[in-house]
C-alpha cells in the first residue's frame, strides 16, 4: 500500500495533426469529445485521475488552451502563467493548471510540474498521463496506479506496461526482465540487484530492461510473442527522485524546473518563468529520463491489464468507436439500429456506420464513420472503412488504411496560405 | 440531302435523382453545367443543335423550370404556357420554350411539339434529342442528324443507333437489319420491302428489326459482339408521320396534342391546354411508338460514329470528366498538374483527383471526382474511386460502383421529411 501522497500531472499538448479537421492548433484533440460521450479526453482523463489523487491534479499546457482547459475542468481564471486552483468534478479535488510560456515537449512540462510538487512535499510521488489516451477501466487503472506508487516510492522510476492486442507499429514496447530477451542477453546483476528485484516484485512491478521504439511488423510480432508491453507514456516517480535523477542527465532543466518552481507565488513568478522557461531543453521524457535510466535498472514496469489507446488517427479512432459499441451490448445497439438511424451500427442493408456529432446521415452499403459538426445531411453509398469530417470550413475524406498519411496533407496547409484552416 | 425543314426538339425534364445532390427536384440535370466547362447541358444541346435547324428549336419543359429554361437560353419572358422566341445564342435562332402543366413522359411532350410543328409545316421533319445528354462530336452528330433527315424524308420514324464503347447494362439496344440476328430469326421479307430497305440504305440508314431493353452483362456482351447499338432515344420523324402513326397506336393522344396545337395562339389556348394536357396517356416514346413501329418496319436506325453518354449517374460523370482530359491532352493536363492542383489529373504521389466547382481541396493517394458547391475546404486521403458532391445542405460521399443506388437513399428523403433536400 502506498503511504506518501500522490499528484497526478497532466501534460496536454500535441499539435494533433492526424485528427485534422477535428481537431485544431487551436483545439488540439485533448479538447475533443471525439467519441460523443459528452466530456472531452481531458475532462475524462481528470475524471479517472481525481478518485486516486490525494493532491490537486497539475495540468500543464498551452497559453493558447489555458482559458479552454480551466473552462472544462471549471477551474477559476488565476494568474496569467501561475495555477488556478477549483473543482474540477463538482466537490472533488481542485485542479492547479500551468501554462508553458512556449511548447518545449513532455520533459520540461513534466520537470516544473514536479518542481512544484517537491518544494511543498518532497517525498510526494507524481504520475504523468497524457491529456489525450482512452481508458475505459477504471479499476484496472486503479490497482495499476496503486502498484506504481508502491514501486515509486522504492526509489524507481516506474511505467505502466500495456498489454499489447495486436502487433502494433504505432507504439514503442517496454521490455522487462523475467520475460525471454529479445535480441539482447538480459543482464545479470549481483545479489543486491536481485534483492531490490525481489521487493519490486513484491508490489507487482519488475526491472526495465529497455525501451524499444516503434518497431518494423515483424519485429513487433516477435515482441508480442516475447511478452513485451506497449510503452504508453505513463510514469509515476517521486518528485525528488525524477529531479534527483534529470540533474545527473540534464542538469541545466533540472535547476531551470527547480528555479521556476522556487519563485513560484513570488514577486519574481512571471519574471522567472519568461526568462528560464526558453532555455530549457525541449525533449522527451522518455529520451530525457526513461531510457538511460533503464540501462541504469532504476526503471520499474508495472503490467497493466486496462485497455489503453492514444487514438493516434481516424483509424483507431473508428476502432474504439466500435469497440465502444461492443461493450454497450447488443441490446442497446438494437434500439440504435432502425433504418432511419444506421449511428449506432449496422442497418438493414448491412451498413455500419458510426456518427458523432450533429449531423443527420443515411448510408446504403457502407462502413464508415461521420464526424459532422455542421448540421448538413450526409448521404453514403458504397463506402468501405472511410472516416469522414464534416466541419464548416473543412472537409475531410479519408480512408482508414491510410490514416497516418493525413499528417502529410495537414503539414502542406501552412505553405499552402492555408493556416488559418490548422 | 434532305428538302424539308428541319426543327429540332429537345424534351427537358426527369427528376434526377441519380446525380442528387448536385441535381435538385428544382435544379434538374439539363440545367447544370455538370463538367464545369461553363456552359449546362441545355445550352450545350442547344448549341449543338441551332446550326442543323431551318426552325426555332422547341424545349418542352415543366412549368417549374421554364424561367431557367428561358434565361439560360436568352429567350424572353412570353406567355405562361405559350412559347415564347428569342435567340438563344446570339444572332442564332430563336428558341420557342413550351410549358408543361404536368410531367406526363416523353411522348405528349414530343407529340405536343410535333403538333404545333406540323400546323404550320406538315412536311417539316422534327427531331428529338434530350436535354442532358453529352456529345462532343458537333460534325458526327450533324452527319447522322443528315441521315436521318433523309431517311425521316422516305416515310420512316428514324432513330440514331450509338456504337458501344462497352457491353452496358445501362442502356437499351437497337438491332438493325444486316446485323446478325441475335436471339430470333432475322425477318424475310417480300420485294416491295427489299426496294424500301435498299432506299434506306441509299441514305446511310437501315431497317430496325426491334428495340431490346437494358440487357443483363452476358446479354449485353453477346449483343455488343453481334453488332447491336445503343439506343440514345433519338429519333427523327416528319412531324405528320409521327402523329398519324400515334393516332393507329394511341389515338387519343395524338388527337389531343393537334387540339392543344390548333388552340394554340388563340384565346382558347390556356383553356384547351389546362382540359386536354392531364388527359394525355403518360407513355415513353419508345413505348408508345419505336417498339410497335419497329415491328412493322416502319423504324429506321442511321449508325451513328459521334461520342455519347446520358451522365446517367456518377460513375459515368466521373467517367466523362476523365475522358475529357484526355481528350483535351497531355500538355493542358501538365500544366494544371502540380502538386497544388491535383483538378487537372495524376499528382506527384499518383492521385487523380477532377474538380469541378469551387472547391479547393488537396489529395494524398486518392482516386476521386470532387463537385465543389461550397468554399470549404476539401482534404482527401487513400481513395479511391469516390465522388464527393460539398453542398450548403447536402454533403455525398459514393463509391462509383455502387452509383446506381444512390437513387434508393435520394428517395427515402420525403418520407424522412427531408424533402426540402431533393
Amino acid at each position: 500500500m502506498p503511504k506518501d501522497p500522490f499528484v497526478p500531472v497532466v501534460p496536454a499538448g500535441g499539435s494533433g495533426t492526424r485528427l485534422w479537421p477535428l481537431s485544431r492548433r487551436a483545439r488540439p484533440k485533448f479538447l475533443l469529445d471525439l467519441t460523443g460521450e459528452g466530456a472531452s479526453l481531458l475532462q475524462r482523463t481528470l475524471a479517472r485521475l481525481a478518485p486516486l489523487a490525494d493532491r490537486a491534479p497539475i495540468v500543464v499546457t498551452g497559453r493558447a488552451h489555458t482559458d479552454e482547459v480551466r473552462a472544462q475542468l471549471g477551474a477559476g481564471d488565476g494568474a496569467a502563467d501561475g495555477d488556478a486552483s477549483s473543482a474540477a468534478d463538482g466537490g472533488a479535488l481542485p485542479v492547479r493548471v500551468l501554462a508553458e510560456p512556449s511548447a518545449r515537449n513532455s520533459m520540461p512540462a513534466i520537470a516544473l510540474a514536479a518542481a512544484l510538487v517537491e518544494k511543498e512535499e518532497p517525498r510526494a510521488v507524481i504520475g504523468s498521463f497524457a491529456a489525450d489516451h482512452l481508458i475505459e477501466d477504471q479499476e484496472g487503472f486503479a490497482r495499476a496506479v496503486a502498484a506504481a506508487r508502491d514501486a515509486a516510492e522504492l526509489g524507481y522510476l516506474v511505467t505502466l506496461g500495456i498489454e499489447p492486442t495486436s502487433p502494433s507499429t504505432g507504439f514503442g514496447y517496454i521490455e522487462a526482465a523475467g520475460e525471454e530477451a529479445v535480441g539482447e542477453e538480459a543482464a545479470e546483476e549481483g545479489t543486491a540487484e536481485q534483492r531490490a528485484a525481489q521487493a519490486l516484485r513484491d508490489v507487482g512491478a519488475r526491472p526495465v530492461v529497455r525501451f524499444v521504439e516503434k518497431p518494423d511488423l515483424e519485429t513487433a510480432e516477435r515482441f508480442v510473442a516475447a511478452g513485451l508491453r506497449w510503452n504508453a507514456g505513463m510514469f509515476v516517480v517521486r518528485a525528488s527522485v525524477l529531479l534527483d535523477e534529470l540533474a545527473a542527465q540534464i542538469p541545466g532543466l533540472a535547476a531551470g524546473a527547480r528555479e521556476i518552481a522556487a519563485a513560484h507565488g513570488t514577486p519574481a513568478e512571471q519574471e522567472t518563468l519568461e526568462r528560464v522557461w526558453p532555455q530549457l531543453t525541449a525533449i522527451a521524457i522518455d529520451h530525457a529520463l526513461a531510457e538511460p535510466l533503464a540501462a541504469q535498472g532504476k526503471v520499474a514496469m508495472v503490467p497493466a491489464a486496462f485497455d489503453w489507446d492514444d487514438v493516434g488517427d481516424f483509424a483507431a479512432l473508428a476502432r474504439q468507436l466500435r469497440a465502444r459499441d461492443a461493450r454497450e451490448g447488443a441490446a442497446s445497439k438494437a434500439a440504435a439500429d432502425g433504418p432511419d438511424e444506421p449511428s449506432g451500427g449496422g442497418g438493414a442493408d448491412g451498413s455500419d456506420v458510426r456518427v458523432v456529432g450533429s449531423a443527420t446521415i443515411d448510408a446504403l452499403s457502407s462502413r464508415a464513420t461521420v464526424y459532422g459538426a455542421t448540421h448538413r445531411y450526409i448521404a453514403l453509398v458504397g463506402l468501405e472503412g472511410i472516416s469522414i469530417v464534416d466541419t464548416e470550413d473543412a472537409l475531410l475524406v479519408l480512408a482508414d488504411d491510410r490514416a497516418q498519411e493525413l499528417q502529410t496533407l495537414v503539414g502542406r496547409l501552412d505553405e499552402k496560405g492555408l493556416g488559418r484552416l490548422r
